[in-house]
């Protein structure tokens, strides 16, 4: 196996746990979480600004770099890493969730899927083998296997299905394999406890490398939503890496670490920034509001982001309200550096026998958004960057 | 004086001097070019990257900042420097050239200015001392007297009582002066040799300790560009320093330094960098040209910027073609790079009295715009940033 999980420690109380996760490009810290950068770029910012904030491993997608800008002009290239001058590990979706939520005239079939492109409205298909000779060719360190997600509301047997063709899909992958990369599976099965856990447990029975958890946080309560990764995460092998997908606000990644996930990814710290909402330990403040235009603290006393340490609230106000996209890049530096923070302070608990209580901690010092306010938008905006 | 030319070597066949211009915020090699600010940022860059590619002085914009976030803001917080947290050197512009080509339902009367925001339409003014005091407020090191440019074609008559009432506010400036930063002269007459010898006599008449050249670059031609600026340096005394205002291609600052020009500012480089076009040493390129790609190449080989040394040209186009804001300030970063390193090249040959060779050699190598297209475009879309 090229990538592997190195466990270190686990929480008595929880189901946390801290690692290592290993990769042809380089060692990182777990519990981690990933950037998207979803067309070879984490909007806004270069790979020496996501060192800077201690990003280790970043999100690709394989449908966006289908289109644009084609396999072709990458692989000529060199391959993805080279590309977007990135020497980290690069985990790749492998366009599943992207056909079918970006994609128009989606028709989907045992053999694969057939749909418009969101850019140009030109004809193309993904099949299982498909999907992973791209993301082979793109060189990503760890693959996603095809899958079928369904919308948040679909009924049983619509889930049922599409969960049953993504294990099948998921078989074909591996078979697939040329070699290059590790390939990990994705539970999916909607809302539907039992579901998950038949799809988790083929998954596993097929001896996956690696196992994300797809299909969560699209419009489904909180609770209904840990339920659901808790159901999927049992029937997992304990030694392997566990990826919970599309999943990213602060208080969202200490619940998921706390049910034993080691790697998460989300759009949403780098979606909101560029709409100038920034991650405080209080809660989200948005700098458009008008009590920061003459404020002449920085967004957070002691963040040690370029943002925090360089610039009065005030100036980000300002950026953003003169449209400045200096503005999005500082917002997006200082919310991912809020992450990166989080993440090795839970690594640090865990491993000190003190998570449950850092959980608690947060929590109650954590202002989340309001749940009806972040659903009602989960289902009007869908995720898909 | 507080702020200051050192001269340190003149050629013997052009005008072209080099010096060191020292001010309150530190001491920069002149000749020197000052991207524009106008708001309190460099379009897409920080500080430190501006410092990074050798940046020492800035231009900002009076007119802006008096409308967004407003003199109160900026001075509660410390003054334009802390507010940009940028520490060299900053010259800012009065605010005339922006109200006569910006603002809207502008008149102008022996007083002062009225005019309406091109913002929000409200109501607003500068006066000289008004110019003077938002200046002072601003905490400018270098500021310019109030002046009223006139367009490109206007007749003689109008241009001559232009010109000569921005010598009258040029001396109600220089009465309204409390002492906070230098204050700098501008130089009007349109493009008529003798209006342009008279507002500089005049202006020198008036003892500055700098002069700019105003009202060029609006659409005559570089020929004519030339002689007006010949006949605005010639009255003016050696020892004070030059500053060419709003003039910023390769080859305008290699020309305009063969004339004994010592500053020069221009949103230029960095307007067009946003466009995708970009500065080589043969002329300009349009990154969104289908030629690159799948240019494995850098934009410019040999070229130190974080943009040549770290990625393909097809990366940049892919960063354009999908609107990627990174790209915006990769492309920023090249053209500010080129231009840093085309001064520093023209101030060492200068010392080595080796600059009309050089001179030469540029000037046989770079390709410009053709001057036909490049004045349509000037005389459509005005200069204002």
């Amino acid at each position: 196996m090229v990538v592997s999980l190195r466990l270190e420690a686990t929480c008595h109380h929880t189901g946390a746990r801290a690692g290592e996760l290993v990769t042809p490009h380089g060692t990182i810290p777990t519990p981690a979480f990933a950037p998207v950068a979803s067309i070879g770029v984490v909007k806004t910012l270069s790979p020496k600004e996501l060192k800077g904030v201690g990003v280790g491993v970043l999100l690709a997608n394989a449908y966006h770099l289908m289109l644009r800008p084609g396999l072709e002009v990458i692989s000529a290239l060199g391959g993805l890493h080279r590309f977007m001058a990135w020497d980290g590990p690069v985990v790749t979706d492998s366009g599943g969730y992207q056909v079918f939520s970006l994609a128009r005239l989606v028709r989907v079939g045992e053999e694969g899927v057939l749909f418009r492109s969101h850019i140009d409205g030109s004809q193309q298909s993904l099949s299982p083998e498909a999907a992973v000779a791209l993301q082979e060719g793109l060189g990503a360190d760890i693959m996603m296997v095809l899958d079928q997600p369904t919308p948040y509301g679909a009924g049983r047997d619509a889930v049922a299905t599409a969960a049953q063709r993504t294990g099948r899909w998921a078989e074909r992958c591996l078979g697939a394999r040329q070699g290059r990369g590790e390939l990990w599976a994705i539970v999916q099965g909607g809302t539907f406890t039992d579901l998950r856990r038949e799809s988790a447990s083929h998954m596993a029975s097929l001896g996956f490398p690696g196992y994300a958890i797809g299909g969560l946080s699209l419009g489904e309560s909180r609770e209904v939503m840990w339920g659901m990764v808790e159901a999927s995460v049992a029937p997992l092998p304990p030694a392997s890496p566990r990826y919970l997908m599309g999943v990213g606000s602060p208080e969202e990644l200490v619940e998921a670490v706390a049910r034993g996930v080691d790697l998460l990814d989300s759009a949403l710290p780098t979606r909101i920034a560029r709409n100038g909402s920034l991650f405080t330990r209080r809660g989200r403040i948005n700098i458009t509001n008008s009590r920061f235009q003459g404020r002449e603290s920085p967004v957070e006393d002691g963040c040690p982001c370029y943002l925090c340490r360089t610039y009065s609230a005030a100036y980000l106000s300002h950026l953003f309200r003169t449209g400045e996209t200096l503005g999005l890049r500082l917002a997006t530096l200082h919310n991912l550096t809020f992450l990166q923070r989080l993440m090795a302070e839970m690594r640090m608990v865990i491993q000190d026998g003190g998570f449950s209580r850092f959980r608690e901690g947060f929590l109650a010092g954590y202002r989340p958004t309001d749940e009806a306010v972040r659903l009602a938008r989960r289902r009007r905006a869908g995720k898909g960057e």
